[in-house]
């Protein structure tokens, strides 16, 4: 289930929860597809239909795409009788897969106001057809499990970038208008979930380091990951610390009280220069008005909850304040290797807020492990060409849909990206 | 009556024409007013939505700010009891108009998702019912006269521009929708309206030239003109020769075929430039398929008319196409001048094509005339704070609505724009 | 002789002007050719090799352009056994003639660390040597008589550009360095030269209008002229009135303390776009430091004197002041008939500064007259293809050599741009 | 000593090699400096003044920064009665230290044509005089002495810059002139130097990976290293082979023929979008010419050597190439590992061209070492804050001074740079 909020977790829809235990593919299926549709739910054709940055997309065209998917990698290899719901879509709806021809330019994507939302909507129901055809052939949906997994995964993470990207695109509006207004509640919900629970003893998990094992064992069946997150290898560790909690707003506040913003030495290069060229002086949704600090959320705009995880800091930021805070950002490593043993104790001085609350920028590159190898043919297009120039983030956030989430999952973005719910765990 | 194609004119709605003659405001501002609706009649709210490039606003948005205007300039100066819709709306749907205050900025127009068409219906009707409670009161309604004329003609502007811009949001759509269908019928009656009719005589109507009158004359009453268009003042003309028609698709091409994109010397400096970066080789909406010429018009991709007049030329290109004809861009006042002789001439030797086909690009920069001034307070800012790099275009196009041309007119844009339907008539 | 000063006027060398008056051909290229050795002479080989922007030069292109001119169109058509003196500076110095072939990019012109300074001496010496042999054949240098003319004219014009782009690279340098020292006896004569004198009666002179003529008569061989200033024609105007002195810095800082760079209303919509973008807060070379205005000059930083006209003012900062003012600026026409009115008259109630002080800006923008074609060939590329988006300035500067100077000349600029000795006389 | 050239190793001046042994700090510093002359030498102030991109600097700014940064951190901490040449030139050549004060924008290094090449020459002979003087004293040389090695480190890293940069700028003079014409005799040298000699048995160095060291170690005092080189640490590698041989141009021809620069499937999705937008079709300064392939050299346009390695390529490029081979660029750690054994051999089964052929990229980004910490106040600048965005290039080049190499240093540049001496090595 998709997490919905900011600060606050909002309850979308209802599944039943013990169907997740061992979801049938076909059962998945329905969940993931019936999530993006609850997700489009409440928007008009317009909300649907605006790009508000070449980094985002149209919800309509997420909707399309993720169908797109599963019509281009599973329905056309392995439906023999499939028949294509409109030929254009090919090229529309192609993200980036060079392997599979022409596609939209990414920046163009809002200019397509044909076809409709009405249009999509039927697009995706021809796909949902064809697709549980294809489920109740038990040969053709052995054949095609992988990609019908991947195709799955796919579409849970552009669940997330719906969210992320419809934020953007209402911050864009003077309004400020909400996404969903059902905001009492679930606040009382969200501020539990969200906001750090008192701390008991240190604020930090020591880990004494040495020869550690790190990544997705591709031999293992029991859990779908990405290719990139194979395979698994081992990695060598100096002791270190890493912080039991994310950074609070409270303690981000400090930062910026204390001149972070205008203090060079805080900062890599790079990230100065944005600071100065993009006049950064708080996260990105932050505002100050008359001395009180304003959050824009989907809910609207919030007054800012101080005990609330930091997020929409980009790397360049969370790099700055772990400096600032005279630590740093954990390693990928350090990072896996200290959720997987949290996850395995019941002490409580393990790491909280791991997953689903804010992502956690680490001090990684975004490579290769040690032996990935994409895989063949356009489907290996899907994370390996985008390896370079990003920081690797881990954990999940409050979008990510719940099932998603694995302390091997690697997500990235580059350094100076602020619109996804992102987030700051220190180390030392 | 806004004639609305390309090659063809369709008949969008039914108007009693004798009403025209001398209607009254309350009879003109509903007519106008519905013609904006009927524009917008058979789109999609996406249609509606999109904002293709920053020339270009959303059909929303103008549906939104021809209502503003008459809001702001009319509806709360003279309406005494006036409400506004929306306080929001008063940002939100101001153009350019500094003198208002803030403003939407003009390319993020498009990321207002909100608020949705149908609430801008709503919006209309409430300033329509504003204003024909203003209508009725005779003492409001004189009073407010001259911004009620402004505001019905700044709508008329509107409506030409929604035309246009449909025109370029659909063609960055690769499928090249169309806005109506209705080409066939409408075809029959287009191409006898558009193509130039066999000549008789000479190609060309002399004129002797000498002082000559040209402008408005600011004392008339008997019809609206913008602040633009006076004072009517004293010109001195040479002689001069002008085309009585306007350069069909058959004689553009050959200039096509005679490399004229790629001679340099048949360019202005800046306009090669253009002709180079922009990788020009044809107005804008053709397209070669296979050594056939086609053209993108409000009813889809139509096979090239040659008997067309041309359409979709910059400044640059209807000036390089007057070097390669040996001959040159009328000015302004030979325009208007010898557009008045054939207005008030019954011979056959006068000009074709003044009106409802293609504006006609001039020679002359877009200034202000000896002794124009601009209305004072912020509707001054409607003509004369663009008197800068910009070329005049006089008559009208098929896009333009009926009963909005006259001799005086003086259309703008900057010589390198091709998305209103412009073209070509020569001079020597 | 060009003068070469900001504020003041530096005699930089020593010419028998009696030979000016009827100078022969032969004289006159020594003349013209010694004056751009002169300006370079003082600089380095680093100062002659910087391009500080894109639309300036550096001093050793300059020089080896203007011989490329000759070399060009006068000595490879006419002197039938020239020898270039290196095949490859044909496309080095090319500044813009398509019809002469490829070309150095402008902007990557400082990017030539080779040939030399020193190289470029000896091609002017090359081709100097090769014109005096040309000049002493009575026959060559009648029939190549109009294209030396226009070489020499060419090459003063560069000679003011010399000295507009190097100040431009000097300013540029934190350090402020002057051109040349000698400011202070300059000063006094300078001041003399350059401050307005005590005006007599009205600031104003009064024109009564009518039909007058202006423009250059080509079939007048007394004077050069440049294609773009034929042909003479009639105007007609208005009755109008002409400041007759150019406005001073003391003036001009009544309009920026009266916040004239933060008032929209005053300002063109693309001029106050500059503003805004560019920050504009005075004219260009101006600084503010400790609340006392300095001036950088080619004598580096001084004191702004208040007397002195207003410098290095956009058409857009002329424009805005003129409303400001409760005037505009005069138009080409109003300016060269007042003009020619004042050089025929001895009376003192006519303008002062017409030449050798600033280049005026004017109302019109730069147009062909009517009747201009333009020279056949490479060499018609000279002016004719400017024709657009670019502004009329009237007289000439304290930059513009001796005798460089007539009623019918027309410069022109863009309207943003400032690096020229460009300043204001107002109309009504 | 620096080897100056591309294909062909340039002795550029003679020094005792047996001084290098131990040589005194004192005999480096002359060295050192000596060595920046000797490149600048043969140069005009022309030469020494261009800027021809935003990454390179003018030689001039190269010769006065070196000095700078001996001024700024060894002698006016450390020198008790200095006087600093110039106050200006503390602004003029601070490269990046925001923690010195202000700096001449990187972009408009080229601007300043002051102060001249003769003053930047006597800046030096200032810095030298003042250094000596310091080196005399005992006492403070032990105080400075590891921020002397640092500024001669430094000087020498600038070294090889002056001629990347001198290398680019002449390659932008559409008359490709050489930098040094004694090409002759040095190809024969440096064909054998750069040439990659016959292989003997497999092409591949084996190695069986494990918990291996890299890095410097901070203690020992052996070797000067730079802060980013350090700590030395702990790595795990699995067993890995790596080229013995560096690629040589005859197989990137191989890689051209065989579509390489038209594959997407070969490239990152940033790299591919290089290739369209910069349209890459071959190395950096590779030229086609009737099918015979040249490359710009600072000896001038020559023709390809097969047999020399490849040069002038980007990580992307590195890294397509690779692809294409069905094989990987190694890791910093193997790269590392690999060349220490390497080192510590006499075998002919060793990695050969580890230094003074080719930078070789890695497939690491360029980020601190488990444990780094950048050094405080300014020098602290140095390394850690580029660490985003870069990849690590291990070896050395022909243009790196000798003595400049080692096995621990780490380069770094964007992946998408090409004008530093780079090439291939690989790794499966």
């Amino acid at each position: 289930m998709t997490r919905v909020q900011d600060l606050n977790l909002v309850s979308m829809w209802n599944l039943d929860r013990d169907a997740c235990v061992q979801p049938s593919l076909s059962d998945q299926f329905s969940r993931v597809r019936a999530g993006t549709d609850a997700i489009a739910a409440p928007l008009s054709p317009e909300d649907c239909q605006v790009q508000s940055m070449p980094d985002a997309s149209p919800i309509k065209w997420h909707m399309a795409h993720t169908s797109w998917f599963f019509e281009t990698f599973v329905l056309e290899p392995y439906a023999a009788s499939y028949r294509a719901f409109d030929p254009k879509f090919k090229v529309l709806f192609n993200s980036y897969y060079n392997g599979i021809g022409d596609k939209q330019p990414r920046a163009e994507r809002g200019l397509l106001s044909r076809p409709s939302l009405d249009r999509i909507r039927e697009y995706r129901a021809h796909v949902d057809a064809a697709m549980r055809g294809l489920l109740r052939s038990r040969a053709q949906a052995a054949a095609a499990h992988s990609l019908i997994s991947l195709g799955l995964n796919h579409e849970e993470q552009h669940q997330e970038l719906m969210l992320t990207d419809l934020k953007h695109m209402l911050s864009m509006n003077p309004c400020a208008p909400a996404y969903r207004a059902e905001a009492a509640r679930a606040h009382q919900n969200g501020a539990a979930e969200n906001s750090a629970p008192a701390q008991s003893g240190s604020a930090w998990s020591s880990f004494s380091g040495g020869l550690v094992e790190i990544g997705h064992d591709a031999k293992s069946t029991v859990q779908f990951a990405f290719d990139s997150e194979s395979p698994r290898h081992q990695v060598f560790l100096r002791p270190y610390r890493i912080a039991k909690q994310l950074v609070r707003n409270r303690e981000y506040l400090a930062f910026i009280v204390d001149g972070g913003y205008s203090r060079h030495d805080l900062w890599l290069s790079e990230g100065w220069d944005r600071v100065r060229d993009e006049r950064w002086c708080a996260p990105m949704y932050w505002r100050e008005d008359h001395r009180a600090w304003t959050e824009f959320t989907l809910h609207g705009t919030q007054a800012l909850d101080p005990d609330a995880p930091v997020c929409h800091v980009s790397f360049f930021e969370a790099d700055a304040y772990a400096r600032w805070a005279d630590a740093r950002l954990p390693t990928e490593a350090e990072w896996e290797h200290a959720a997987n043993d949290s996850a395995a104790s019941t002490s409580p001085d393990v790491l909280a807020q791991c997953f689903g609350s804010r992502w956690q920028w680490t001090a990684s590159a975004y490579l290769g492990h040690p032996g990935f190898t994409a895989a063949t043919g356009a489907v290996g297009e899907y994370n390996g060409k985008f390896m370079c120039n990003q920081f690797v983030l881990k954990g999940s956030s409050i979008a990510t849909p719940e099932g998603h989430s694995r302390v091997t999952y690697r997500n990235f973005f580059p350094p100076e990206k602020r619109w996804q719910f992102s987030g700051i765990r220190l180390a030392k």
